[in-house]
């Protein structure tokens, strides 16, 4: 599959022309405002993560790996004497790292991301810093664009910053590939005419192309397979009215937004023949954390008879966590369900509310678990560490 | 039990002091502004009940109730020759109900309530008007108010609109008493320290006092027993989070709002003891209309092993009506999804929705029916017969 620098930056998150920023559409505005936020310090990109003008396991863990080429970058621009501080630099991307990561606790993709952008700095740092020249593969932009003259490091330090730069990049390629091949392999699992109920937004806006949940509604679009989609509003944050429905409106794939209440009723009908959903963390038992409501949705589908599955790369699959018993669950802002998306509040100010981000789905629940590298059923303990240990 | 005069213009529906309007609570109001409206004509009526400025089956059968005299009364004041044309008033008086009727089409408390004054006006009108005075029981305020000599109908008439009254106050009184009915044999099933989890509105604001649902609620904190709270919001019109916790709260009870979509985390996490909900409208076979997401939540209990309530009067059991398969659901408005509540549209404009009021709960998934003549346990075709056919 070939990947071009335009699929790069038709994507929601990308780096800005001239990578020295993080560019994000601001998933916040929609569906009323395409707006893009350009992003250059761990502030700021904090902040976006954490009021979720990006969202989406997989478009956030883009956005780490971007945010720590861009930091690093930024650090080595300002530090003429850099050569001769690995150790304040690394401890410094640590500590940026480490603040980047506690702005959403349970999304295990951007520790992944960050985790893996530290790991090219702690183990290809030191021998690049004793090097004398830039490493063999150092064709990324602070070695070739245009401002490249005004970093001032030694060419250790330069050539460290471009193999974060081409670490980033492969990050994101290589989750339009996942995207893809997930795609596929949930497209085998519907027929022409099924309907398909989803619940928050695991999307293209959440991801990169075809998204997770969303990508084998995309490719029965491009083969020309009929479909139907229920798209959960998903309360508090209706991530499903402005982002779900948004997106596959705009695809020209047949959708239909209800409310989360609705969906027992949507199914009681007969008109859902499969539940695709996303996934922010998979314990090695196939319990898995997703958007608030998933745990609610996989009860009604095991009532009714319908399949039901959590689509995600296998970047989502945590080992160390083994069940959902150790997913420790975001709470969120009480006024989130009181007042911030109404013209007025919705409630009185005093009334107390639990407004969990998240809930555990067992994986009792669930029919298969739709990775990139194939689909796994139960016992999931078994084979979710079988499909681990490929390559 | 003693019910007075301020009992009944403390209700959210009452008649006005000067009885020849009801006044309402406007619910669509709520939390925000304590606002009544003091309807007269058939057509604000029929709107105010439309736009769920009052809702809840019981008050809407209130509503119903005094609407009827209202009109009656208003009818008689403007035909001088009414004595002559019973008919004629009992075909207006037909019209104005029937279009009352369809203002809810699965509220069975309005049919039952317009039925209710139309047999009155049936059954007793012909012998009044046939008669030489104000029947015995005219102690009405049609008879007794400041107003009533202008009334030149014929004192047949005057004695059938005072016996309207009295009527309209019956159905009232006997909602108050039967909500405390159901509040004690709710009270029964629930021990000090539970939690209950309620969806929708079916409290104070939905009744008279106590209310159906929320009947349990207040009798345990009028006797001192602890007990905690779940409110789902109820989308999309958040009679949740705008009526019941906000009249909980209003009343000192221990009330946590959550988003329809958190029941099932509430469940799991072993906070919810009991699930009392109101119903719209019981089949003859234990299935049951109510506000859409109960049949979701009534799953959801069902897999938790939670028992799962439905409290209501007898009026609400329509035994004309086999299963649930016989019950209209009202679709309403998308824009109630999109639109109706937010500072801007929170989906695109052409995205389809789906929207109906109400849904269906399976009586296989219902503990038991709550009513005001006892507690109906499976098996329910048998014991709602039974109950049904009590004095």
């Amino acid at each position: 599959m070939e990947i071009t620098k335009e699929d790069l930056l038709s994507c929601s998150v990308h780096l800005s022309e001239d990578e020295r920023a993080v560019v994000l559409l601001d998933q916040t505005q929609l569906p009323n405002r395409t707006e893009y936020l350009t992003l250059d310090t761990v502030q700021e990109i904090y902040d976006a993560i954490k009021v979720l003008a990006v969202r989406g396991a997989p478009a956030i863990g883009i956005c780490a790996g971007y945010a720590m080429y861009v930091l690093a970058r930024k650090w080595c621009e300002e530090h003429d004497d850099a050569a001769s501080l690995f150790e304040t630099f690394s401890a410094a991307m640590e500590k940026d790292g480490d603040y980047l990561i506690s702005s959403r606790p349970t999304a295990v993709n951007l520790a992944w991301a960050v985790n893996r952008m530290m790991k090219v700095i702690r183990e290809e740092g030191p021998a690049m810093m004793g090097g004398d020249g830039p490493a063999a593969d150092g064709q990324g932009a602070a070695a070739s664009g245009a401002d490249g003259d005004s970093c001032s490091a030694s060419s250790g330090f330069h050539a460290l910053v471009s193999r974060l730069h081409d670490e980033a990049v492969a990050i994101h390629k290589e989750d339009i590939e996942m995207c893809r091949r997930i795609a596929e392999y949930g497209l085998s699992l519907i027929k022409p005419g099924d309907g398909i109920l989803t619940h928050c937004n695991a999307g293209a806006l959440a991801t990169s192309k075809y998204g997770t949940a969303t990508g084998p509604m995309y490719l029965a679009k491009e083969k020309g397979i009929p479909i139907r989609v229920f798209s959960d509003e998903t309360r508090p944050l209706l991530q499903g009215a402005r982002l779900t429905s948004y997106e596959l409106e705009k695809a020209g794939i047949d959708v239909t937004l209800i409310c989360d209440n609705m969906a027992s009723m949507v199914m009681k009908n007969g008109w859902v023949q499969a539940v695709f959903v996303g996934c922010d963390r998979i314990a090695a038992n196939g319990d898995f954390a997703n958007k608030i409501g998933t745990s609610g949705v996989a009860i009604l589908a095991k009532h009714y008879g319908i399949p039901f599955y959590t689509l995600g790369p296998r970047s989502t699959i945590d080992m160390d966590c083994s069940t959902g018993d150790d997913i420790r669950i975001e709470q969120r802002d009480p006024d989130e369900i009181k007042n911030m998306w109404y013209a007025e509040p919705m409630a009185l100010p005093e009334v107390k509310c639990f407004n969990p981000a998240f809930d555990v789905t067992d994986h009792e629940l669930l029919t298969a678990i739709v990775t990139d590298k194939g689909i796994v059923y139960p016992p999931f303990e078994e084979n979710l560490k079988k499909i681990m240990e490929e390559d």
